[in-house]
């Protein structure tokens, strides 16, 4: 349970905060810091340490179990899939990624970040995105 | 006007139509393919042009006149501003950049686009985003 602690959401944010719950535990799942059979919390107890309503917390979890990630037949917590396959991209797939990509620079180029440290920041996540877990055999 | 040609929304897509269109005007004017002085279609027109409610593009034209990028005075058209200074980023601006860089690309690596399709276009943009005339001087 002590996981949650990982979990931090921005309720001030215009990204709804289930998305924002979502994306942040995904980030766990993908780089295995959460594994295949660890406990995730309650939706209630989730809810109740990220004050927000727990119908938030339920919607993320149905996302990531869409995604395959979760197990949510279990009535006390959740659990983490052994997610053995990554699943076949769709054909937009990288077109989607690169106009993403492309908008978060240029916004954050805007907002007066400096080119330097956003360059520094993909450079660096260029080399960790290869060496995650669960993307090892692809 | 023929720039129009040059945004591209996805009217399925998740995010709202507004930001869109926000994003991709403000892809132009940040690798300055629209320069200051130049004119941007009406509202209307524009709408007219991507098949939405001129109400959407008015929103996204107000987004980027404050983030100074165009002069919405005129009653025909709209003119990108010389946009001289750089804002000052706020606090917070490079740990929420990272956030959001983090979630897109573990969404991606979810969703089973290859990390290395992904590292390639992360060692693309570190080079592109320093060249970005409005990234100049900072």
């Amino acid at each position: 349970m002590s996981r949650t602690a990982l979990i931090r959401i921005d309720l001030a944010s215009r990204v709804p905060a289930y998305e924002q719950i979502a994306s942040e535990i995904r980030t766990l799942l993908v780089t295995a810091e959460l594994q295949a059979g660890a406990p995730l919390p309650t939706v209630r107890q989730l809810a109740t340490d990220l004050n927000v309503h727990h119908n938030t917390v339920a919607q993320a979890y149905r996302i990531l179990a869409d995604e395959g990630w979760l197990d949510l037949r279990r009535r006390r917590g959740v659990r983490v899939l052994s997610r053995s396959k990554t699943p076949r991209p769709r054909p937009d797939a990288n077109c989607t990624f690169q106009s993403q990509l492309r908008s978060l620079l240029t916004k954050a180029v805007a907002e007066g970040l400096a080119p330097r440290v956003i360059a520094r920041q993909l450079t660096l996540h260029a080399r960790h995105v290869i060496t995650w877990p669960s993307a090892k055999g692809e």
